[in-house]
């Protein structure tokens, strides 16, 4: 039987579930590939820490001699630099590559998959964007011949935790936070993933896929969890709402026939009978309108070593294969050089807004007044009296509504307006609908 | 640009929203592939039949002649012959192959897949198992370096809908099943739905692919849902369990060592928070559970025109990619020539008993001591008296039983010894438990 020899860029968290399976699982492998898969070596930092499931023998810190030679290259080091030479390297010397780092292909996706295509073989990544749930595949392969209009996606356990746990025990985000680091599901340092980056990475990378056209992580629009508070969730619960964190990626058609791709992250709020609603704890979800499927989803594990290192095996078994079978590896996909990608403020959306006012005779029409200035509609109105301690303040009430659809601009423009307005004490929050 | 040609064999409700699509897509498919598709021909029985969608000139009863020549040939006749026939000929001649024809792939798996082999072509077929929603190369291609443990779909949309009305309406399966006939949703001939046989046809394929071991139709054990009732599914609910038309697939370690694998069809309860539970209408979902990636779901349209053939057309551009970039088809996959496949009385499952006992004092304990006496163990038991209209009559019980994990024989072996004892008066129904 044919040898294929593989060499791990890294042996972190999924690199070493990575190389366990490799070498426990060989026969299996070898069987569904028509071919042995080698390892040859495990490239890392530090050579003298103990790695449960990779024989000493094949850490090394020398990247030259790990990538010369190798049939194929499956990147989990992380990080941009050195992981894009190495890579670019290893596709220049006609290996094949796996890689499940994010934050690379969302900067570099076209220079790396140009580089495949020029020395004729593959690289797959289908660990990069929800872990263990096979999503690029999907888009890239299954749904080639039909026309994605839209990508939904809770792509980020951490997050999808938080407003869970804010959710179900009434918590405010700071303590959810803090219970997600004590158990392990948020890092010490949470920026990443509180702000939404690591969902925007994965955006970028989703939109690409989709609308072949390539959307950098800095064409999207970012807005994290940080702001939404316990209020918030009551206040969308009792409207049948549930606050996710969600990636929307969309395809925009234009007056002038031409067509517009929107990447997008923030928190939102989808009807709780939506598929998307009932993902819970650190699980992810994608969410997928086409024109001919309709409405697909896919759901599952987005990070941990073992399911990350599933889909890595998925990617690695397909590109063994394809050089088993022979034949040149990607097609040279005609993407665009580059999209119109669409500011926020021309997305079109919902918007609940959460106002305090004065309350008293005429402010209801007010708002509405504003609101129409703005050529905005209103889907539905909440009012209820604010009780207040002080028995000699002005009584308040708390108006809640939900606009139809309208351009993001007019939605904004709306909000100051009525944060300007004499009858609106203060505007509380305000919050995209998706999905409807 | 390089041009594939494409014949189609059958044009009736997926076969002409293919051809539409391939006519009227034509250059965005030319993008994705990078080779122009060409339609040369339609093999239906009834040429004079207006169809929208398929240009007349393209339609013939010629199968010989719109299969000779063609590059690719995409099987939407259905039946076992004279398709399997064509397709034979088809791979034979060199040709890729694209079906979804899930009831000939329950029955020839192994002969068509070797006949694409030995031919060095591929042949796909995501849409015979779930419709639109991409399952088969999930388990096939991202799966491929993972052990599936098991599979567990709900895979025909007409028992779904039956199930979901007859649980949100109170009604009887009679009921419903009228219902769904005069919506579309059931055929006139319901059996092959309602008798779980189509059901059993995609656990087939599913078992096939996802344990790589021959799993026929005939192998599938099946009921169907026709003797489902209201009152089951209100005492499930009352449980928090749900009634699902369940395919379920499953590979199973022997003491010793040795591997089997199992394939049915039955209607189960899932509690009500697994993601099966909500899946709702006519909608399909696959629940798959590996040791690596764990759990995950695949949700969407598993039937339709258009649905469908959207999968048919990830497939055709899918294999007409693989003609572009040359090699070989398929990896000769050393699937065993047969595979232990367990009958249904030697899984491991749990049973929901609902039994009308005498209500008197020691016949719970005399239930317990039969049920014990099988070798079997109970979860939970809830008893209700029932009120009769007769004030004579002996007082009655409903008793609802729910084991923990067991062999099916014995817990089959329990409901007779229950049936067959004094103080139980009849047993109104038996379902497994499953998900747990
Ligand atoms: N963990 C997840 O749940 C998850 C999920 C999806 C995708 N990913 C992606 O998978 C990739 C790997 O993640 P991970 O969690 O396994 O990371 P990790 O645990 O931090 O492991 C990184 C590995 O790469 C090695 N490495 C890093 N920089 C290096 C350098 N400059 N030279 C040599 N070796 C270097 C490290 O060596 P030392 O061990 O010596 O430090 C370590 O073995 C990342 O791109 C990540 O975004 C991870
Ligand atoms: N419909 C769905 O939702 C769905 C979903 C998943 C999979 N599928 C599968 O897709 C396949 C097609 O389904 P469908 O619903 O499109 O079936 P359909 O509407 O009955 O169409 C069948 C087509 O095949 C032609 N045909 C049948 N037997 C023939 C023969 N012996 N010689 C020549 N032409 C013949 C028919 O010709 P005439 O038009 O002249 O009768 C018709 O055009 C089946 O295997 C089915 O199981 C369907």
């Amino acid at each position: 039987m044919e040898k294929l020899t593989v060499a791990l860029l890294g042996g972190g968290v999924v690199g070493a579930e990575v190389a366990r399976t490799l070498l426990t699982r060989s026969d299996a492998l070898a069987a569904r590939v028509g071919a042995r898969l080698e390892l040859t070596g495990v490239l890392v930092r530090d050579t003298t820490k103990e790695r449960d499931g990779i024989p000493r023998e094949l850490v090394t810190t020398d990247a030259e001699a790990v990538v010369a030679g190798a049939d194929i290259v499956v990147e989990l080091m992380g990080g941009i630099e050195p992981a894009r030479t190495h890579i670019l390297d290893a596709l220049a010397s006609g290996a094949s590559v796996v890689t499940a780092n994010k934050a690379l292909l969302a900067q570099h996706f076209p220079e790396l998959i140009t580089a495949a295509e020029d020395a004729g073989v593959r690289i797959e990544y289908e660990a990069a964007v929800a872990g263990a749930i096979p999503i690029v595949r999907p888009l890239s392969v299954s749904l080639a011949g039909d026309r994605i209009e839209r990508v939904m996606g809770i792509v980020n356990g951490t997050t999808n935790y938080i407003l869970d746990q804010m959710s179900k025990e009434g918590w405010d985000f700071d303590a959810a936070l803090a219970t997600a680091q004590e158990l392990g599901y948020a890092e010490a340092d949470p920026t990443a993933d509180v702000e939404g980056l690591d969902a925007a990475a994965k955006a970028a990378i989703i939109a690409s896929l989709a609308f072949q056209v390539p959307v950098a992580m800095d064409d999207v629009h970012v807005e994290g969890i940080s702001s939404v508070s316990a209020d918030m969730i009551e206040t969308a619960a009792a409207q049948g709402f549930t606050i996710k964190l969600l990636a929307i990626c969309e395809r925009i058609d234009n007056a002038d026939g031409t067509e517009s791709v929107s990447a997008r992250v923030y928190p939102a709020l989808i009807r709780d009978d939506h598929p998307l609603a009932s993902v819970s704890g650190a699980f992810n979800a994608v969410f997928v309108e086409a024109e001919n499927a309709g409405s697909l989803m896919f759901y599952g594990q987005g990070a941990g070593g073992a399911p990350t290192s599933s889909a890595v095996m998925g990617d690695l078994v397909s590109v063994a294969r394809r050089r088993v079978l022979g034949g040149r590896g990607q097609i040279a996909q005609q993407v665009r050089e580059s999209g119109d990608i669409l500011p926020v403020a021309r997305i079109t959306t919902r918007y609940q807004m959460t106002l305090e006012v004065h309350d008293r005779p005429g402010v209801l029409l007010r708002v509405a007044e504003i609101v129409a200035a703005e050529g905005v509609s209103i889907e539905l109105v909440q009012q209820t009296r604010l009780e207040s301690e002080d028995e000699d303040a002005s009584p308040r009430a708390k108006l809640v509504i939900a606009t139809h659809s309208a351009v993001e601009s007019a939605l904004a423009a709306t909000v100051d307006s009525l944060a300007a307005s004499d009858v609106v004490e203060s505007v509380k929050s305000v919050l995209r609908i998706e999905g409807a």
